[in-house]
C-alpha cells in the first residue's frame, strides 16, 4: 500500500499541477453501458450483478400464457432453483474510458469545455487469477476533451516526463506517431483500404527485422513495388527532424499524410519550448496501438533501464462518446501502467526507504511507571508531527523491540527506572544499532531533522 | 472529489501518525465468508457476482440422468435462456469489518500483533437510492487487534479529537461508555437478563425524558424498587470524576460494574497526560450502540455546532475473528461517518478555499503567438510548483475569463501584442477583479508566497 500509495500520489499531484481534476465514477455501471463496448472476451469477463428477482419469477412475468405458466411451475417443481437469480442489470466497471464517456455525455451541459479529468480506480475482470493478471487492478488515466489544440498531445508529453522523473526514472522514450501519417502511407501506396495489414507488419519490425516485414507484406499481398516506397519509411533514421523531412519528402502526395507531419510538427515546436526532464521524445512511425481507435496521436512509453513493456500510452480520438449519443467530441487522453512502474521501480531501488507514511519512532517501556512517564514524550512527539508510537505496557522488551523491526520503524527510544531518574531516555538506531543517551529536546530534535 | 479528498487525507495523516497501518482488501469477498453476517436484511441487500458458467450448464451437470436431460433441454429449447446464470459465489464488500477480520485470520502468521491498521474504502449495499443512502459509500475505519491494553482507548480519543479539530470542528464531544458499566447497573438490580431492555430504556432518556424512561422500564416488567435504584445511576451529573465516584458507589457490589469504573479511570488518567484540543471527554452511561457486539469502551462523537447524528463511533470487542475459527482476539476499533463530516463541514464553511489540488493561475492569450509567449512562463510556474494551465491559442477571451470562473482558478496572466513588448502581463485577481501588469518574476514571486 504505502508503495502504490507513493506511484499514485506522485502522479496525481502531477496531473493536478498541469490542470487536471479528479474524478470518481461508481464501481457499477447499467450492463447496457458496458456490454458491447469491449468485444466478445469483454463481454464474457465482465462481472456481473445478481438481480434480486428470481429466475422464477421473471419467466413467469415474460411468459403468462397459461401453457408456458405449467411448464414453467413443472420445471421448478422437479429441479427446485426457485432461488436461481434472473440476468443482471449492472456490471463492475472493466476500464476507465467507457465509464468516463457515460459521465461527459451525462454531465454535458454541466462541464466547462476543454474538460481535463484524471481519474484513479480500481477495474474488474472475471478472468481466472495469474502472474500479472489480477481480478481486481487500478487504472490511471487523464484524458481532455473538447480541445482539438496539439497543445494538449505536447502537455502529455511533459506529464509522463515529469511524473516518472519524480519517480526516479532516469532514462525513458516517449514514443510518438500520427494515425495520419499511418494513413498517408497506406495512401501513397494506393493500398488505403489495407492499412490494419500495413500498420500490423510495420510494428513487428523491432521483432522480425525488415526481411520478415517484406515478407509478411508479400503474404498480405503487397507488391515488390509497394514495398519499394515503404522502405525509406519503415528504416527512418536520425533525429527527430531529419525523421519528419524523409516523411514530408515520402509523403508529398498524401494530404492527409503531410497533416500528419505539421501536427508531429507543431507538438515538437511545443516541445522544444518546454525542455524535458529525463524523457527522449522519439518519432516512431512503427507505433500503432489501438489504430482503429486513434484519429490523430499515438503515444507510448518505454523505460531505457530494465526490460519491460510500455509502461504508458494514449493517442488522440475522435469519437469518445458517440457510443452514448453525442458525436464529434475529440479527445486526447494517456494513462499510465501502475503494475509495470511498481515492477521498474523495484528492480531499480527507486522507492524511497523513508517515507512520511510509516511509524519514525517506537517508544518501548518496562512497567505502568514508565509508560505513564512516557505519554508526555509521546504527545510532544506527536505534536511535532512526528509519527510515533507506544507500546502498551506489559510485554518484554525484546517483543517490543521485534514489533519495532517488523514494522520497519527506524527508531526506538527505551524508558527504564535509570533512564526516568537521569532524564536521559536510551535512543536507538535500530538500523546501525548505536544507542546513545538523550533527554526529551534532543530527540525530538534529531527526529525533525 | 477535492472536498472527500481533504476529509480523507486529514484522518489518513492522524492515522499513520498513530501508527495506523492502511490496508486494502478486494471489492469482493467469497460469498460464503459475507452471507449471515449481518443478519437477513444484509444477505439481501448484498450485491452477488454472477457466475459465468450458464444455467444451463449448471443443471446438466448437476442431473446427468436422461429423464433430466430430456427435461431441461427441452425446458431451454422452449424459453432459450441459454445465458441464465447459476448462482454466485462472490459478493461486493458489505462493511470493511468483515473483509479486516477475514484478512487477520488469513494473514495471522505474518502479522505483528498489536496490529494496527486502518481502511478507507468503498462498501456496497443493494438498496433503493435515496436522500442520505447510497448503492456506493465510503467507510472510515481503524482497529487494533491483539492488544487488550487500555492505551488504545485513551489513543482513540486522541486520534478523534486530533483528526476533527485538524479538519476545523471547534466543540465536540468524545463520549465513553463500557459495557461492564452497563452490566453492572443491570448486576445490582438483579436483572442481567434484561440488560439489553436497560439499556434500551436508558439509551432513549435525551429523547423521553426521566418520566418516559420510568415509563418503558416499567412495560419491561422492572419494579419500582429497581428504579429507585437506578435513578441516581440514570440522572448522574457533573464532571467525569465525579460521575465515576457516583458509579463506583451505586455499583459498589458488582464485581464487573467495578471493573468498568476501573477501565474507564485507567483512559481518564491517560487523557490527562495528552491533553485534548479541542474536545470534551464525556462520561455518558446511556451511550449502548452495538452492545451484543462490544465487550469493554463505547465511544460515540457528536459535534455541538451543529444538529447531526453522531459523526464517530466504535468500541471494544473480544471476538472480531471467532466466526473465522480464531477466537479470543482482542479488538477496539473506530470509525469516522465521513459524510456526515462532509455535512457538519459544509454548514459551518470549513473547507479551505485555497487547496494544493486545483489550479492557481490560467494564463490566457489572444492567438499562437501569444501562445508560444506563454510557454515558457507556464514551464516557469510549474517548476516552482505552481498548479497552472495555458488555455490552448484561438478561444475568445471571455471563453477564457469563463474557463477560470468555471474552474474556481484564482488568478489569470492575459498576454496580448502589448504585454508581449513590454515583458509586463496582465496579472488578475479573480476575485477582487484588480488588475496589474507584473514582470515573469513578480508573478512567479506573487504565486508562490
Amino acid at each position: 500500500m504505502v508503495r502504490r500509495n507513493f506511484i499514485f500520489d506522485t502522479i496525481k499531484s502531477v496531473f493536478r499541477k498541469y490542470g487536471y481534476q479528479q474524478i470518481e465514477t461508481p464501481a457499477m455501471e447499467n450492463l447496457s453501458t458496458l456490454m458491447g463496448k469491449y468485444g466478445d472476451e469483454g463481454d464474457k469477463l465482465m462481472l456481473k450483478i445478481r438481480s434480486n428477482k428470481s429466475l422464477h419469477d421473471f419467466l413467469l412475468e415474460k411468459h403468462p400464457d397459461e401453457y408456458s405458466k405449467n411448464v414453467i411451475e413443472e420445471f421448478f417443481k422437479l429441479y427446485g432453483y426457485e432461488w436461481l437469480p434472473r440476468a443482471s442489470e449492472r456490471a463492475l466497471r472493466y476500464d476507465l474510458t467507457v465509464p468516463f464517456a457515460r459521465y461527459v455525455v451525462m454531465h454535458q451541459n454541466e462541464i466547462t469545455l476543454p474538460f481535463k479529468r484524471f481519474q484513479v480506480q480500481a477495474v474488474w475482470r472475471g478472468d481466472r487469477p495469474q502472474r500479472g493478471r489480477y481480478v481486481e487492478f487500478y487504472q490511471c488515466d487523464a484524458d481532455v476533451v473538447g480541445s482539438p489544440s496539439l497543445l494538449n498531445e505536447a502537455e502529455f508529453i511533459m506529464i509522463y516526463d515529469e511524473a516518472l522523473s519524480k519517480l526516479g526514472l532516469k532514462d525513458f522514450n516517449i514514443k510518438i506517431n500520427n494515425r495520419k501519417i499511418l494513413s498517408g502511407i497506406a495512401d501513397v501506396i494506393g493500398k488505403s483500404d489495407n492499412i490494419i495489414d500495413l500498420t500490423v507488419a510495420i510494428d513487428k519490425l523491432d521483432k522480425i527485422g525488415l526481411d520478415g516485414v517484406i515478407k509478411e507484406l508479400l503474404e498480405k499481398g503487397f507488391t515488390i513495388e509497394d514495398i519499394e516506397k515503404l522502405k525509406p519509411v519503415i528504416l527512418l533514421e536520425g533525429p527527430n527532424d531529419i525523421k519528419l523531412q524523409s516523411l514530408r519528402d515520402a509523403l508529398k502526395d498524401s494530404t492527409i499524410g503531410l497533416k500528419g507531419c505539421d501536427e508531429l510538427q507543431t507538438v515538437f515546436n511545443y516541445i522544444a519550448n518546454c525542455p524535458l526532464q529525463n524523457a527522449t521524445l522519439e518519432l516512431d512511425i512503427t507505433l500503432a496501438r489501438g489504430l482503429n481507435y486513434y484519429t490523430g496521436a499515438i503515444f507510448e512509453v518505454k523505460t531505457n533501464e530494465v526490460a519491460m513493456g510500455s509502461i504508458g500510452g494514449g493517442g488522440r480520438y475522435d469519437d469518445l462518446t458517440s457510443m452514448f449519443g453525442l458525436p464529434n467530441l475529440t479527445g486526447v487522453g494517456i494513462s499510465f501502467g501502475a503494475d509495470r512502474i511498481y515492477d521498474v521501480m523495484d528492480e531499480l531501488n527507486l522507492f524511497p526507504s523513508d517515507t512520511n507514511q510509516t511509524t519514525k519512532v517506537l517508544i518501548c517501556c518496562f512497567d505502568a511507571e514508565g509508560e505513564t512517564y512516557a505519554l508526555p514524550l509521546l504527545h510532544s512527539l506527536r505534536q511535532n508531527d512526528i509519527n510515533a508510537e507506544l507500546y502498551p505496557a506489559g510485554a518484554k522488551m525484546k517483543k517490543q523491540l521485534d514489533y519495532a523491526n517488523n514494522k520497519n520503524i527506524p527508531y526506538t527510544i527505551v524508558i527504564g527506572s535509570d533512564e526516568m531518574e537521569s532524564g536521559l531516555l536510551t535512543f536507538k538506531d535500530m538500523a546501525s544499532g548505536l544507542q546513545e543517551r538523550l533527554g526529551v529536546k534532543e530527540i525530538v530534535e534529531r527526529l525533525t531533522l
